[in-house]
């Protein structure tokens, strides 16, 4: 079990911010950062509303925005910072695209499948698993989730 | 447990043709048909090669391209067949966009996660389940998945 490290809560600082980017679009408030070492490949935040698309969770965009970075869909080597417990469908995005360590915020009880209600991202018999680090910067995290699901009630 | 309907068995073979295109550029052919009532919504097929998209599997392709046709992101009443079962990325994928049935050829023995390794789309404790028609034109797939494989060698 490692903590996280420097770099990773820089990153996780900026998933935050572009979770806000996100609650300014009307978008619930998740951000994903994917860097490899120091260096930020893509930053992204939920879209799901914006873009009319399923599929446009935080962590999705990110990914797929990265692989545009390096020009190939492996992302061997690399990290992602992200505001919220992945749910399965990013959790298996995360394994297939072959990221090394996840590092997120809160865990997600109603669709969280990395620790919560399944380990997609340590799962033995798959050709894949993460490095996983939990409940990095979870407050603040929560705390934008809360003032955004308050202001819409 | 039901039969797949005549209406499953010709979107199959949609999605056996779309697996053949997909092999014609050098991509493991996948494919996979989201369709409402009659109507085909997206056909599609894998694409992580060409696109250097990791999440670009058969399954996640047809429901983007299913949502921008609706201009919603929820596929409420729709159903999909895929010719290989889903990874957990892409049953995640059926349960975040609400699709009301799958429909799949042959099991994945490597990533399958709706009936090999896993239930995904089955989970009583997600907030949306998915009824599931496996091992619907089965040799159909594995002979088009073998047939890719063995070029290759």
């Amino acid at each position: 079990m490692s903590d996280a490290t420097a770099t990773d809560l820089r990153m996780m600082e900026l998933a935050l911010t572009a979770a806000d980017r996100a609650a300014s679009l009307g978008e619930v408030p998740i951000g994903a950062v994917v860097y490899r070492g120091d260096e930020v490949l893509a930053e992204a935040h939920n879209l799901r509303e914006t873009e009319a698309d399923p599929t446009a969770h935080a962590e999705v965009v990110a990914l797929r925005a990265a692989a545009k970075c390096v020009g190939r869909w492996r992302l061997d080597g690399c990290s992602i910072a992200v505001t919220l417990e992945p749910c399965p469908m990013c959790a298996g995005a995360l394994v297939n695209a072959r990221v090394e360590r996840l590092v997120y915020g809160v865990d997600d009880p109603k669709m969280g499948c990395v620790r919560t209600l399944g380990r997609l991202c340590e799962e033995p018999r798959f050709n894949h698993r993460l490095e996983v680090i939990a409940g990095v910067m979870a407050e603040a995290s929560v705390e934008r989730l809360r003032a955004f699901f308050r202001a819409r009630r």
